[in-house]
């Protein structure tokens, strides 16, 4: 039983550093389109919470995490909030925001996949929906920046989600060590992006 | 039980009402980026239907309303067509169309909470619910216009929603007369939207 | 029993045909932006598959189709390589890729339809999720390339997907064979669509 509960504990951790990082990348992302207050916390909201919105209305988790938690929402609001007061700092960093979406992709393809499985569906469907999870907000952001997404335009970008979902499903099949079934996938994910910059 | 019956009629008046002023918000937009009739009359249903499906597919309400309930498509087609026939004089009011807007942003910001909590969601929902619910289709709207939404540039008009959705909810709780916590919080919203123009 | 097999096969291979046609359609668009081979393939699934996943959260059917059963995806895979192969010829011919288009518009249309009245919807749903199967791709595709969509802007698209939705339910209500009720409004959207180019 404990075992379970730290392994919920991991997961759930692995979910929140997800929607920080992302909140991150979509605040910087919609301070330079120069939207105001409100435009930027909606922007790095959704892209923090829109991939999971989506894998849950597809896994029939109603409402989806993303609405009900108030702790993904108040995670993406401190996020963006800190980004907008560091934001003299980060504009000249685009190094770090990259480091965040990164790390963001990694945690979102492992733990969407990882939630899949819970719901009972087939190693097709978590796979796909881990990389629905860590690319989703992106896509979503820039649809509504109206621009032609970085997903479709650069190529070690959705495919490293979808090794990292890949080999987390493979994990939990092979029954590895929760640890090493979250952390391995995670670090594969982020390594090939971060290499590929 | 009549009491109940007359509650009813009246959330339903305020759903038809808003589908109604965000029809005639969408077909305008449409109408200006010079698209043609079936353009204009799906612009316009999905401006006026587009966040109540969005909310409905977050609660589990499957299909949504906007679908099954042929009285939507009606109105959203009616208000399209009035609007096409009265162009000439709509295009010089800039004024009516924005106080339609700010209607339609009131009406669905408290219905989409209050649909939210007759499903036996948390406050936190409903009052995320109810903003998506008036911001969603407008969303939605620029999104298929390919132009970054107002939704996102203007700073009062989510907050007035997420404003209006939280006094309804409010007042949902404090169980006030529905007559009182229906258009106080709408007016309210109103208020806030129409008072930034 | 065997009849009933047959029709469940007819339905398949309507699915999948429409699957493919649109799969082209989508990976011609993406080659003309200049995507790679991610982005390709990825809009060809988004353009083969974006509209079932529309109609299949609509009606419930979690998780959507198009995600869980593996052919759709292969599908969509093979006609995204085969059209990346055959680009210099594709690029010559905007005629093939409207006819694909057209065909994947009449038999998304049908399956839709079909799909929605076989989980219990009435006619009005029926017709609605039947052009949303055929359109939602469509316009998924165009929001993803930050254009306005040509579902919009061509009058006699959604009309004709409309249309041939529309005679497929009447078809069902009135118990035409199967192969009648299939085919004909697939035929009868096609030829409008294709009419008006």
């Amino acid at each position: 039983m404990s075992h379970r509960v730290n392994e919920q504990l991991l997961f759930n951790l692995v979910d929140l550093a997800g929607t920080f990082a992302f909140a991150i990348s979509g605040a910087t992302a919609a301070r330079r389109c120069n939207l105001d207050l409100f435009g930027i916390l909606a922007i790095a909201y959704i892209t923090a919470c829109g991939g999971g919105i989506a894998r849950d209305l597809c896994i029939g988790a109603v409402p989806p995490a993303g609405l009900s938690d108030w702790r993904y929402l108040l995670t993406a609001v401190i996020a963006a909030l800190l980004t907008i007061v560091a934001y003299p700092w980060v504009e000249r960093l685009t190094y770090p925001v990259r480091l965040f979406d990164a790390m963001g992709l990694g945690l979102f393809a492992v733990y969407g996949a990882h939630k899949a499985l819970v719901f009972g569906y087939n190693a097709e469907v978590a796979i796909l929906l881990g990389m629905i999870t860590a690319v989703g907000g992106g896509m979503a952001r820039d649809v509504l920046l109206a621009r032609v997404s970085i997903v479709l335009q650069q190529e070690i970008y959705a495919l490293a989600a979808l090794a990292g979902a890949a080999l987390a499903v493979l994990g939990e099949y092979l029954h590895w060590p929760a640890v090493w079934a979250t952390w391995l996938p995670i670090l594969f994910c982020f390594g090939l992006r971060f290499a590929s910059l």
